[in-house]
């Protein structure tokens, strides 16, 4: 069985301020963030659909210039190749599933 | 943006001692469960990929015969058409990732 705990993954400093853990399928990757407040995530798009999870925490999320504050519970579905970018609020935890694969972050 | 709060999703009781909420994109189908302790989710494949990601609790869960005991920060891919069962050893909550869309939870 592919059992993977998120404690014995190698976090990675993608960015000063955040830790990610990846997990990818065959044909999904999912991404568990920690953001400290104030990390400012760059505009960026790419092709893959993406769902964003707010764990825990305050995160403002743009997606093609509009900006919404999101909380613990809010579910955002980003389609391919959208402009997004985001701020954390707070500390915040964060989960983003993506199809396909995100072969970037492998 | 298409946002949405958990909290104003309808929870759908698909199985007794069960609460399910669920986010479709064009891709993927990520659900929201909340387990009672003792529910048990009995034999089930699809030919979706599935990424299931324990966020709090305790879940046995048995993937082509093999039993594991998942706590949270605990995640795990299972295959298409693997043959899966589980049961809610605490409380649990549980979020589940699928590709292509579970157009059977629609």
């Amino acid at each position: 069985m592919n059992v993977f705990e998120l404690s014995d993954l190698e976090a990675r400093e993608l960015l000063e301020g955040t830790e990610a853990r990846f997990v990818h399928g065959e044909m999904m990757t999912v991404a568990y963030w920690h953001f400290e407040p104030g990390v400012v995530l760059p505009e960026h798009a790419h092709p893959h659909e993406q769902v964003l999870n707010v764990i825990e925490g305050e995160f403002a999320l743009s997606v093609d210039g509009e900006t919404r504050r999101l909380r613990s519970g809010s579910v955002v579905v980003i389609p391919p190749d959208a402009v997004h970018a985001g701020r954390a609020v707070t500390d915040c935890r964060i989960i983003d599933v993506f199809h396909p694969v995100r072969e970037d972050f492998r």
